[in-house]
């Protein structure tokens, strides 16, 4: 039905080159998480690993767990989503980083430690403006003042996260890293950690001690206002089931949302939203056909997507069983985001089980 | 994270109630592509097998073959998204049954049949207008002409497809009824079907010899326009993993989208677009706390979202590890899915795989 092919060689050939960008003595982590944008855990994490990755940033113990099997024991894994007093021991057999977001998680993890008898390793988040997850600007000031709420806990870094990194020169940049420079005051000889992808490309102010790439790796464009400096990573094809004409004054789909001006030749493709091809991009989305533009007909149905083929040349025209483009050479994952009013990230998140994924070295 | 509740038992009443709304000598089909709109193939197929279930149809081959191993030998397994001749062999060991789109399947079919010396199941999909999948009049016309053209096909039904009966009185029902009408003439003796879920609600007209329920099996309203006969088979919980305050002026979220008016009390919760809950529902969906409704501030991120809890009173405040309702007493998918401009099967077939799946009898 559909072919989605990751190539691995771009996915870690982009993890040098945000290694390149770095600042020196900056560390570069590798973001997997939600099955590595959607590209598949094991077979990312690992290519990534053997590439000099050595430290992954996931966000449910769940994918740390996982990524743990595929990566064998020694790299680091930092979990975002923080600390579960609930599920303590997987946190230490497994050494799971928690990313701390809270003084009950910090004072939690510290009893941990304490029943442990030994350090146990963790990052520090401050919330330096964004309102999600993190340390807020009375609890760092209250960890300054009593740093034994640390006990036990071997902080490794201290990291924020931008909010408005994809727009050069939002305002908010420059406070977080102002509110962050000043916070990190309380916890010296830390190392620290700000930028996510499209920080790296904003300043080197940002990068401090370790840089957190995630949706770079995978291709997507960091700098969305310039040319991508990224090397795609995926594509996706999916299969023709039936080539047919509609005339003039018909409509097609769900809720007969489209009415066809003149008579019009369709293909009809399997996938639908149920693969993640957004219903949002009905009657917005399109398909290529041998670099010709297939625009979305009518609804998204949950398997099926209609196509319209009327600017196909005749000789270029698909047969059943041939392949239309969604990602690739002449249409990436930003630009149909951009067609129906989302991000890149979420057409990668969203991508199907039911695709045939192969994977390129 | 999230625990995602499916109650088998109201999917399997919502099965029987079918059974009691059909015609007399009407068969009842359960459709369990998509993985069972998102509520896990395994879990629902067996126990609507054990409920009599005995026909489903699936869209792709790889769903038939899975849903071979879970229902074993007997079940009639119709295969929506056609026949593929690359993989012919799978179809006749696995005994999945075509749906016939286009002349092109239906001879390479007939070929399958010849070649192997027997006769072949399938049923036939005549196009009444929905433009989608589907034989074209002039095929239909070609066939009754030509029936050897169906040599070696064991046709069980000739079915067709509605494209708005989710809209009451839409001109379209009837007339995709009467084309069908006129259609099957060209098949005489061969058992007819046209209704999805909500067709089977319009008129007992539309009943014929099968229908084929899909998303009411899971508790989506088939009559939008009035109240749901069917019983909420899905329910959803997600984690609040912080609680913490903004202030009057501040921002929250990526890009800033929502700036608080007045201080505010927000939970961050272990869910995000990776997990299905859509991009779209950024500063426009809501969860409930204890019946108290939380709208979402800010935009939605991939594993994490903020909602607001300035009404919520005190006593009902959450702490970290409780659950938020998002589908449940106070909300169904339907009413997430208008909150986005989508429809219901959009949010059940985006549900995500980092959900833990607890299954009631």
């Amino acid at each position: 039905m559909g072919t989605l092919t990751i190539n691995l060689s771009a996915i870690t050939g982009n993890f040098k080159k945000i290694q390149g960008v770095a600042a020196s003595n900056c560390a570069v982590a590798a973001v997997v998480k939600a099955n590595a944008y959607g590209c598949g855990t094991a077979a990312v994490a690992s290519a990534l690993h053997k590439a000099g990755a050595d430290k992954f940033f996931i966000a449910t113990l769940t994918e740390g767990l996982e990524l743990r099997t595929i990566v064998g024991k020694n790299p680091d894994i930092y979990m975002l989503n923080g600390f579960d007093p609930a599920h303590a021991d997987l946190y230490t057999e497994e050494n799971i980083r928690p990313v701390l977001n809270s003084v009950g998680e910090i004072e939690a993890y510290s009893k941990l430690a304490s029943q442990k008898g030994e350090a146990l390793p963790a990052i520090l988040h401050i919330d330096t403006g964004m309102n999600r997850l993190g340390l807020e600007k009375q609890d760092v000031t209250m960890l300054a003042d009593q740093s034994e709420k640390l006990g036990g806990i071997d902080v490794q870094y201290v990291m924020s996260h931008f909010a408005c990194s994809d727009e050069k020169n939002h305002p908010m940049n420059e406070s977080q890293y102002d509110v962050f420079r000043e916070a990190v005051k309380a916890f010296p000889n830390v190392p620290q950690s700000l930028a996510n992808s499209s920080g790296i490309f904003r300043s080197p102010d940002y990068h401090f001690d370790l840089v957190r790439p995630g949706m770079c790796l995978y291709g997507l464009n960091p700098t969305p206002e310039t040319y991508n400096p990224m090397v795609s990573a995926v594509s996706l094809g999916v299969e023709v089931l039936q080539v047919k004409d509609a005339k003039a004054g018909e409509t097609c789909g769900y809720n007969a949302t489209h009415c066809f001006e003149n008579n019009a030749k369709l293909a009809i493709v399997s996938m639908g939203y149920a693969d993640g091809f957004l219903r949002e991009l009905s009657n917005k989305g399109a398909l290529y056909c041998k670099g010709h533009r297939c625009p979305v007909r009518g609804r998204v149905s949950m398997d099926l997507t209609i196509v319209d083929l009327s600017e196909v040349p005749e000789n270029d025209l698909p047969k059943p069983g041939d392949m239309l483009e969604v990602l690739g050479e002449h249409q990436s994952a930003d630009d149909i985001a951009a067609d129906c009013g989302t991000i890149g990230y979420e057409i990668f998140t969203s991508l199907s089980r039911r695709y045939q994924r192969v994977y390129k070295d």
